[in-house]
């Protein structure tokens, strides 16, 4: 059985143990029959006779996680003291905050940064709004906003329920590209209000990062926000996540020496992710796509489960009306890619895919295909998943899209820039150490976010998006 | 003439000086002469027979900066290397910073921070949405809302004027509670939209802070949200205003041995925050109030300036319909209250109030009347300003009662956390330093924050707030 253990379940556990030789074998085998697997071990405290220490333990579920604690409660000499969910405690009071930048130590701070002071600037923002880019957080700050009606794997879940997640963007955004991003989570979900909410709140951003927003409404929100803002908004569901899939193509297909224009490409899902990678694949140059949702391949009049988005896209792909399943649709083709939901394939399923296959499953938690199992249809295999090798992540992509389109002072972003994106990416995988197991920098490779910046901030001069 | 100078206006010169005995005196004579004022001298560096200073001055206006460097440029031996407005210097990127609370420093963290581990904390908190209180920011961030319509003394420069003052609050929120306040600058006015664009936003905060918005629409757009949210939603232009006047009021009538509920008061200005001390005047148990605005006292029916809330107050203060200008009103005062625009009276019309007259000219920046000559026929003078003895702020209010309210986490602000606010700032002063100079704390006094904060929660327990 795959090790399914990950740090989202895993513990800190702090244990009371006899001092005497063995003990730490007996704990760690206990777990380790359980299915746990250690991190770090470290001690707390000792006294007499005793050893207090605190363990990291890796577990696959809450169940899991008390079944690993039941085990260590019936060991003779521990006794357990204390057990911390380890994404419960990090979580506790939330993920961020707001603080000054500058110091604000007695009454002459407090005359500059507040009144009477800070009239001046107002008066000065006020006569002329670019200052607000030099004297306000404005050219260094992004809303991060939500409705909650499609976040992560979870569905329409709310916008509170969405706040710890765009915490974390804001977390990431702040980490990897000095941005402050600050959560924007509706409580309204119609398109029109959301597209009204959000401009009537923009005068403080400089960027609109548009997130967890069900398809098909997201792209109406984008299209209309793009064209009713001066400001860049970018849907990192969207754009985000193709971005990321055409740089790891870029580097795959290099390696299996196939050209973009002539690949033969399955996508199966057709939400916002989806339909993003085929609009970025197109503008790369692929002309051969296909794409399946749960019914199977779409094509121009099909009946159920279309939208205007989809209908569009299926004039455009798939002229010729081709009909059929997603198994159907994948034999002889040079690349899958999953944007849709978990263990639709079987590994096996994989073989009538043409020689040297690409398969990127990209659905989270569960991949579309086993990803081990996939390694013995397919030359590369890549997931959305950290612990995999070629994880495919939009963290890649949103904090260097924003610092170049904010440096470029960018009133939108342009298909160039996400090209442009894409091909920074891939291009900080070195040519030398391209391989099945390495066509995309990992999350916390430190040059990605400067590099993307840059590819974006050049782009968006280019293209006519200053 | 009195000394006009402050730091809102203050330089930081660097100068290149010839290395010799009295230079510094030639420098600083100049500067005297110009009526600019010293403050901060330092060394930069020393260089072969000169050395490099920084010296802060503080100027009363821009042409006045602009003559005092004018001055130094004809010193000989000395040179100009820069001038800094420390204002705009200060300002230069934005003031508020958006940071994460957490280590996020590798996979484990990611997996924890981000997908997949938040999803858990995500659906925690949609299935129960009081846990967005413990494991989110919610319960520790305020909106800070203004539209841009009344910011400062500055009168309707729009949203993005407004944004600095904003920054300027959110850092005292930081500074004095530790609360996360973040600006949300508004583009729209009608108050209809801007009660649903805050409802819209609000899942992300714990209270709302309103803020520069005009009156008469902020009355009705405090109100309608706290009918309609479940978060405290507080008007810092009235009632931080109000709780500090009347703070201050408690311990100057304390001091000339007066009562509340026999005082006659006077106040002028009957926006948004006249309003509020009328209010709160009266709950605390005032009796005598005349309100005057620039077409003097106000009375049921009167034709001019009206709008629906003077109307109301109006029958309320003065149901008999008395009539007549400020000055009038000011005959047998107790107590006058400015809350309106600078240089309204002379000194000398306050011979006519009473006995030992309390004398509050909370204009910004210029007061009502001239604060050292009032002194000549007050016997307790204050103001909204620094520099003088006895400043009246809201600095005083917000911090803490939003700390307290969302400590207590109430669901709204009661009139009576309103009173308890304003008796525990007027408590922070001992009987035994109360004096006409001191008649209520500094904004920098350590303690009013978590002082108000207590009173807030008790009052906010006590008051079915909660």
């Amino acid at each position: 059985m795959p090790d399914r253990t990950n740090a989202s379940y895993s513990l800190t556990i702090r244990l009371s143990i006899e001092r005497k030789p063995g003990m730490l074998g007996h704990i760690t085998t206990a777990i380790g029959q359980r299915g746990g697997l250690m991190g770090t071990i470290t001690i707390a405290s000792l006294e007499r006779g005793r050893v207090v220490r605190d363990l990291n333990v890796y577990a696959r579920d809450e169940d899991h996680e008390q079944r690993i604690v039941d085990g260590l409660k019936g060991i003779p000499g521990v006794q357990v003291l204390t057990v911390k969910d380890r994404t419960f405690d990090y979580h506790e009071g939330g993920k961020i905050r707001v603080e000054s930048r500058r110091e604000i130590e007695g009454p002459d701070d407090l005359a500059i940064a507040y009144t009477p002071g800070v009239g001046r600037i107002s008066l000065a923002v006020a006569d002329d709004a670019e200052l607000a880019y030099k004297y306000t957080m404005k050219g260094n700050s992004v809303a991060v906003v939500t409705d909650g009606t499609a976040v992560l794997g979870l569905g329409n879940i709310g916008p509170m329920g969405a706040l710890p997640v765009m915490e974390g963007k804001a977390v990431l955004f702040g980490k990897f590209a000095g941005i402050n991003a600050f959560p924007i989570c509706l409580n309204v979900t119609d398109p029109d209000t959301i597209v009204s909410v959000v401009k009537a709140i923009s005068p403080a951003f400089g960027g609109i990062n548009l997130e967890d927003i069900s398809a098909p409404r997201c792209f109406e929100i984008e299209r209309r926000l793009t064209e009713e803002l001066d400001i860049p908004v970018f849907d990192d569901d969207q754009h985000g996540t193709a971005i990321a899939v055409l740089a790891a193509l870029y580097n795959a297909l290099l390696l299996v020496k196939k050209q973009l224009n002539e690949a033969k490409i399955v996508i199966s899902g057709i939400g916002a992710a989806g339909i993003a990678c085929i609009r970025i694949l197109r503008s790369a140059g692929a002309t051969d796509i296909t794409s399946c949702d749960r019914l199977g391949v779409i094509y121009p009049g099909r009946e159920e489960g279309m939208n205007p988005v989809k209908e569009e896209l299926a004039r455009l792909i798939n002229p010729q009306g081709k009909k059929g399943g997603l198994k159907e649709a994948l034999t002889g083709a040079d690349v899958f890619i999953g944007v849709s939901s978990g263990d639709i394939l079987a590994p096996s399923d994989l073989s009538i895919m043409a020689h040297e296959p690409i398969v990127f499953a990209l659905a989270n938690p569960m991949p579309e295909v086993d990803p081990e199992g996939a390694k013995d249809y397919a030359s590369i295999v890549a997931t959305g998943r950290s612990g995999f090798p070629n994880q495919i992540s939009n963290i890649l992509v949103f904090p260097g899209m924003f610092r170049g389109a904010l440096d470029a002072r960018a009133r939108r972003i342009t298909p160039a820039m996400n090209l442009a994106a894409a091909r920074a990416i891939a291009g900080l995988v070195p040519l030398d150490e391209l391989s099945e197991g390495y066509i995309i920098p990992t999350a916390f490779h430190t040059e990605v976010s400067r590099t993307v910046a840059h590819a974006v901030t050049t782009a968006a001069n280019e293209s006519g998006a200053v």
